[in-house]
């Protein structure tokens, strides 16, 4: 009789993780079943946005592997069920099929928590009138789709994360009057520092987008429950036949705190290395789960299909009988917004703060391509610098085409706790369509060593 | 009475050292004195063949500083003036001015070696010919240029590495037939494996360059004195009023040879760490000199501004009084054929084979981007790793935009000495316009490792 592994979450975490035991053990070994309550299972949020905006025209794009697909593999998923109540005593978790509401207790030797995150909606006023979205699952991508192709005229972002300024982006793309409007004193603020955002709210504003932030929202006004209008204090109000909230995800952890799963202190579920939870037999990837911080040493909950992916890579070798770890994550992530790019990577001068580390940061000014070559483009890289030491902590970069993805050869200096003046020694690649002969990087290297001293 | 320094060779490595010697050392404490045989001070010889190609109009451009920016910080530099005579017991230099035909002697107490590199030509019948040219200074550029401007119908480059293959695209860009001819096996065969390289032959050709490859040239026919056939063995032969002779660099050290300053088995200048050489007083960096390659721990003569700088920099601080040491390089390079990006790092099969090491590589097909992003391009990148303990030995890239500054991610890894295991947890960035889910780059280590036990 073959061990029974469950699988709660079909998405990047719960089936990296299934697809991994079951290279390692046959179905005659390890049976796998998998619960998703949406309608798809491994699909890319992150493209969502670029749904909206009508780059990608259809939503089974985004999907990376279909039930049929896992089925192949002898890996079992069914949409629409979700996980309603777990027994970590017994080992029996109950699945309710949403679409004929019956509930059935399937008992597990093996269980991979993997819920991810859900959207955080706040509380305000008018947030169920038709109109108002999150954009979390394919199916609201959908639904925001739906209501531009419906004749939507005047779009609210509410939030100034990586998120919203893309499918803010999208809908101005797709001719919806957009503004967002964010709480925040810039938008990105919680990975860029004010001098990088600026960038980005310029760029945004140049094109047509208009940015509100340090604007709470009060609440949502509608018109025979269909939203009008978003009210904000002091008077402030704007037109809106569509709202995005895009404040944020949270770990989907409930069913976990009710089972007794231990949570950390960032609420997402504890897990050591090895993707295992304080429960035997119970592992946990993706969202819903914590991972450490290589930089700052602490514990964080960061919500991108990377990690997930990575997470339950190594929960499913570790299930599959043989032994990984998970080395940690840097914060590393980028973003298109109004053709610049958008990274960072390790801290941000708040972050560096709140670790109580003394830094210095240096900041340069330069183009993506050598100087004189046509289709230069200018860049902003901003390293920082623990005073002193000169060890690298974090770096921001905002720049046109070439220079986001820069921040992986600062990810994987930071990765090897690299000083700033190693940094600048590093043999990077040049050529005059490619980078200034002193890359950027590296000047930005020296000038952090020469200020950190 | 303020020391001395007398710099030979007025390009990257030299006026680096230069410039960073000034800053420490103000002029009533050390006299500089440049000398440049050519020109031009302080260019981008890579710029070069865009210049042919039209992208860059005014070679001005390629020029980072001039004599007079170097004169308003206490540096005097002499163009057209080349040091024919060097006593390093006397401690003096004699110096042609090349207008004049006349000599003067210079004492120095400090001398910075940095005389680059020339072009090879090899002794081919007709080489003299008027319309075969080299491309390695500026004045090559032009001249190459010029033959376009007066109606040049058909070309032939001879040789197949970078800057062969830049110039080719430049000349059939400028509507010019143009014709590839290498000995070699396949095109950039020093630096890429023939499974990559074949990518790029492929491009060249279908976008109408003709590539004879294991082609030798044999002679240069020409009529009143002008090229007009290249000759091949077996009766090949190509129409030719335009040639580039384009086989390669050898460091310029005839000057350190006759006057006793030690060269090493690469047949370039022996430096130390500091780039001193085995002269009391006496540095080198750039073209001239050796590097340590820290992959294979061997010393080696690459031809880069990149590196010319960075010793040129390092010798500087010390001269300057202070201490510093290059610590090396990895042969990091990268190009842009035919839209292809095209970029290496550390050893290729056949170096890691030379360097005696047991190895495997993987190679991977992937996007630029998410495979549903519109802009998608492909990709291959290839990984070597050392068998058994997985270390990261080098990597290859061909593939469309975005993919080549990918090297500068691998060249940060082997800098530190990565294992593939480990290499394949980095945290870089992902979002749909920028990668793939699971980055190529991670994918490849990946599957290096899975193959390399």
């Amino acid at each position: 009789m073959p061990e029974r592994l469950i699988v709660i979450g079909g998405d990047a975490a719960g089936m990296s993780a299934a697809s991994q035991a079951r290279r390692q053990r046959p179905a005659n070994d390890l049976e796998i079943l998998a619960f998703e309550r949406s309608s798809w299972v491994s699909y890319s949020a992150c493209g969502e946005p670029y749904y909206v905006g009508g780059y990608v025209t259809d939503l089974t794009q985004l999907q990376a592997r279909t039930p049929a697909e896992f089925a192949a593999r002898d890996i079992t998923v069914q949409t629409r069920h979700e996980a309603v109540a777990l027994d970590i005593q017994a080992g029996r978790v109950t699945v309710r099929n949403l679409e004929t509401g019956k509930d059935t207790i399937f008992g597990y030797d093996l269980l991979m928590y993997a819920t991810g995150s859900s959207a955080f909606v706040p509380p305000i006023a008018g947030r169920d009138l038709a109109g108002v979205h999150v954009l979390h699952t394919l199916d609201d991508a959908q639904a925001v789709r739906h209501r531009v192709a419906a004749g939507a005229q005047h779009a609210v972002v509410v939030g100034g994360g990586y998120i919203s300024l893309e499918v803010a982006e999208a809908l101005h793309q797709q001719g919806v009057k957009t503004r967002v409007v964010t709480a925040a004193p810039a938008v990105l603020e919680r990975t860029l520092d004010p001098d990088m955002g600026t960038l980005v709210t310029e760029r945004m504003r140049a094109i047509g987008i208009e940015v509100f932030s340090g604007v709470e929202v009060h609440s949502l006004e509608g018109v025979e429950g269909h939203v009008r209008r978003v009210d904000c204090p002091g008077g402030m109000c704007f037109e809106a036949d569509v709202v995005v909230l895009g404040l944020g995800t949270r770990p989907e952890v409930q069913l976990a705190k009710e089972a007794g799963i231990p949570l950390g202190e960032t609420g997402a579920v504890a897990v050591n290395p090895r993707q295992q939870t304080q429960v035997a037999g119970i592992w946990a990837a993706g969202d819903c789960s914590e991972a450490l911080h290589r930089v700052s040493q602490r514990a964080v909950n960061i919500h991108l299909g990377t990690i997930a992916n990575k997470q339950g890579r190594v929960a499913g070798i570790n299930i599959g009988g043989d032994y990984a770890t998970f080395p940690g994550v840097l914060g590393t992530a980028i973003t298109k917004v109004c053709d610049l790019e958008i990274a960072c990577t390790g801290l941000t001068e708040a972050e560096a703060t709140r670790a109580g580390l003394a830094y210095h940061a240096a900041t340069v000014d330069s183009t993506t391509t050598a100087g004189y070559w046509p289709d230069a483009e200018d860049m902003r890289l901003k390293i920082i610098a623990e005073r002193g030491s000169g060890r690298l902590l974090g770096a921001q970069i905002v720049g046109g085409q070439g220079a986001g993805k820069r921040i992986d050869v600062l990810a994987t200096a930071l990765w090897n706790h690299m000083r700033v003046d190693e940094l600048m020694q590093l043999d990077l690649a040049y050529a005059p369509p490619f980078a200034p002969v002193w890359e950027p990087v590296l000047i930005a290297a020296r000038k952090a060593w020469e200020t950190s001293q």
